[in-house]
């Protein structure tokens, strides 16, 4: 059976409506504007149904006309790709719509939430009911999806959200509703959210970087706050790196350290900062906990710090109170706190110029603001990182581009690279420039032993054509969840 | 097309020789041996391949003939089923022969091995190399497989067991070897295992509780040996439980316990004792990291204990050279520091008796001390735990039974918890009683709103005959992996 996108499109109308399907090529075109500068598909329709029960139809008519889906939450996939999918012929599923603050357990802490509930409304949530809770939040914009993030298996200021998951509801390729674990039956009124693992085989990591259904709902754990709270930041010049590396992985290894470090290149600080003579590597960390428990690691952690030439800084929120303080610390702390905000965009919107020609400060794609993302995950081993580092700017100065770069310890083993480079995607070489080095790097990084964790659209098929047995079951479970391949066609994954 | 035992027999005997299959029914009813005293089911034959490559070919031959296998590691599963699988017309795959370790990782503290490796041969193997790496050990036989234990989700005195996993080999259903995440791909002599999740939909949660495949190796955390280990030992009576339980999970809270704590009742205790005295509940975990850092956490946690009416007591290696120290707390501080050993194995075999009838101190099947376990999963809320506990008792009540009971916080939010009653595998009147009141906990357990994490085999299709959609998916990825159902037909799963 072929596919057919007008019928379609017809029964989508008759169900959504047609304020909520768009087919006029110039608002597709505009949906799919992006910061990593990728060419527009050929869309089908853009779909922004509100309800679960919608989206369950809308799959059901997208297999009976073989149309298929590109779902997202937000669509701010910047740096890999936004809301445009690897394939032509979709038609994209904006779930924005579907919004709600399910729920809020302040005793078990956590919140069940909808793709379109945003960084910046789930703290503001919590911050109204005035709940003793933390929200694991990332970097990027406050407009940005929780649930977008989680099932790209993002990294937040505390820890990989991946890991904050406790269940989900997904609308299967085939159309049907499934909850994970014991979401699955809560008839009784008895807590089911405390235990991520269920009982029979684990299912929620099948929905994260997959194309088996659609996420409609997260169960998502939130942070407990502490008696204390304290932002570690520290630095380093570039040759005591791979010295600071395996400091790092020590204080993990014996608990000093517990939650996830940002370790930034000078390129990637000075998008943010105010001052200008910042050493070559940044690094910061929350540390929480009771107040006497925090007074006694900040003493073990400058110690340590102090032996590799580091010298250790703690914030607390008595500093916000000063004016002089610089923005990017007061933006970094409220982060670590859990308050998304935008001192990350702000210093994107540097890169540049000097950011007065942005009208909508929570929007990268409909700027000329490029960046595309190169995210390897490295031992934390002073010599591979030396290496993987040194490999990545050789690379990028063949293409006369200075790679910011952020090293981010997850634990003493791994660490999440965050690999950036910037262009002007109003300049067409500059675009093919910055595609030309993304390239280059995956592959350059490959072929020397380096795996990744997350990729971007155009380098997705180079990778998934590697590590042939993993893709092969990745595609017979495509088949089984998802026969007729209506979600997300090539997003990680073959098929 | 219909099972064909006798040509599956002739291949597999071809294949790996006459003495690694045994077809003598009374060997076969010995195999079948179990402390649950469950019935022995119709068993085609026993297997015991020496390579990953003979597992691939036994897989073949038994789709080929369409009869089932049914596969172990060392095969005790002890009060959830031995070696007995869930139907009728399998073939026992023994793996116990797959035991090499295939490499210990220092530096990035993993170890590579095969099913047949035993927690006490990980254990000695480290001990002889000098490694500083503890191994997460159970309270079961030191002769249980760490990959069969990790595989059920099971649970060690410092992690889940699952949470240790950092790659797996499977032999799919198809026949199809698979190795997940980086592991796929590891022509380059780079470091591939510091990275759980890999790329594309994450895969090692699938081949936990479920029956898609054969588990050839595992890719296991090892715990990097702290500085400082002490045990930390407390006791409370029972109307002190919900407000103990609320404790507990505030030091999880704030970090000050990390690792998983064990709360025996006293019938579970008095059986590892020599005391009689013993409070009726005791707790018990470990607390590891630098000197300075378990002398500052021990003063807290004494505290706050102490505010719950409960005494914190703590041990260290030196206490073990008194002779006089209980051998429970001597057991006890062993498994804590990651030696596996008798302890808990000791304690059944003063259930019934003094011990003195048991020839094998390893292995309970080949006794006649019977073991039944029920285990639900409770939130770390002291009334619901209260509840739970009330609950359990009043329905063993009716079956004349004591449980013992271990309830095991393993985060601020969840505990599994571990109710087993004992028996006498040679007295019928009991077994059945045991089967009847194992049944009445389970229905019982789930009418109001607990919920299990893992299950015996004959309960088992009570629990997968709930949670319908979980379950359809389960079905769904059967067929998927394993489109003849050979592997374990009805092993946490409805086929």
């Amino acid at each position: 059976m072929s596919a057919n996108p007008q019928a379609a499109v017809a029964e989508w109308s008759a169900l959504l409506g047609r304020g909520a399907v768009t087919t006029a090529p110039d608002e597709l075109a505009a949906l799919q504007r992006n910061t990593t500068g990728y060419a527009a598909r050929t869309i089908v329709a853009a779909l922004r149904p509100s309800t679960v029960d919608e989206v369950e139809q809308i799959v059901g008519i997208a297999r009976a006309h073989r149309v298929p889906l590109y779902p997202y939450s937000t669509g701010k996939n910047w740096g890999l790709g936004s809301r445009v999918p690897p394939r032509d012929g979709c038609a994209l599923l904006d779930l924005g719509r579907l919004n709600r603050i399910r729920r809020v357990d302040a005793k078990h802490h956590y919140a069940i939430i909808e793709p379109g509930v945003t960084q910046g409304r789930l703290c503001e949530y919590l911050r109204e009911q005035g709940l003793p809770l933390v929200l694991n939040v990332t970097g990027s914009s406050p407009a940005s999806s929780v649930v977008g993030n989680l099932l790209e298996r993002g990294t937040g200021f505390r820890n990989q959200r991946t890991e904050d998951v406790r269940g989900l509801e997904v609308v299967l390729g085939t159309g049907e509703l499934v909850r994970t674990g014991y979401w699955a039956n809560d008839d009784h009124d008895r807590e089911v959210h405390h235990y991520r693992y269920g009982m029979g085989p684990y299912l929620d990591g099948l929905f994260t970087q997959s194309n088996f259904g659609v996420v409609t709902s997260a169960v998502v754990n939130l942070v407990p706050a502490q008696e204390a709270m304290t932002m570690l930041m520290f630095s380093f010049p570039d040759p005591r790196l791979s010295e600071a590396i395996d400091t790092v992985s020590d204080l993990f290894r014996d608990g000093t350290l517990r939650s996830i470090l940002h370790i930034f290149n000078d390129k990637r600080i000075l998008t943010m900062s105010s001052g200008t003579g910042v050493a070559t590597w940044s690094g910061i960390a929350a540390v929480s906990g009771s107040a006497r428990y925090v007074e006694f690691v900040r003493a073990e952690i400058t110690e340590a710090l102090e032996r590799c030439g580091a010298q250790a800084s703690f914030f607390t929120a008595e500093h916000l109170a000063d004016p002089e303080l610089d923005p990017m610390v007061r933006g970094m702390f409220r982060l670590h706190a859990g308050e998304s905000n935008e001192v990350f965009m702000n210093g994107l919107f540097h890169t540049l110029g000097d950011g007065t020609d942005v009208d909508d400060p929570t929007d990268l794609d409909g700027t000329r603001y490029g960046m595309l993302a190169c995210m390897p995950f490295l031992p934390v081993a002073g010599e591979t990182v030396t290496e993987a580092v040194e490999l990545v700017e050789k690379t990028c100065q063949h293409y006369d581009l200075v790679p910011a770069i952020a090293l981010n310890p997850v634990d003493a083993d791994g660490l999440e690279s965050v690999i950036n480079v910037y262009f002007d995607t109003t300049d067409p070489d500059q675009v093919a420039n910055a595609h030309a080095c993304s390239a280059a790097l995956h592959r350059a990084l490959y072929a020397e032993g380096f795996r990744f964790y997350r990729v971007d659209i155009e380098n997705m098929a180079y990778l998934t054509a590697q590590d042939t047995p993993v893709w092969t079951v990745a595609g017979l479970l495509k088949d089984a969840l998802d026969p007729d391949h209506v979600i997300a066609p090539g997003r990680y994954n073959r098929s």
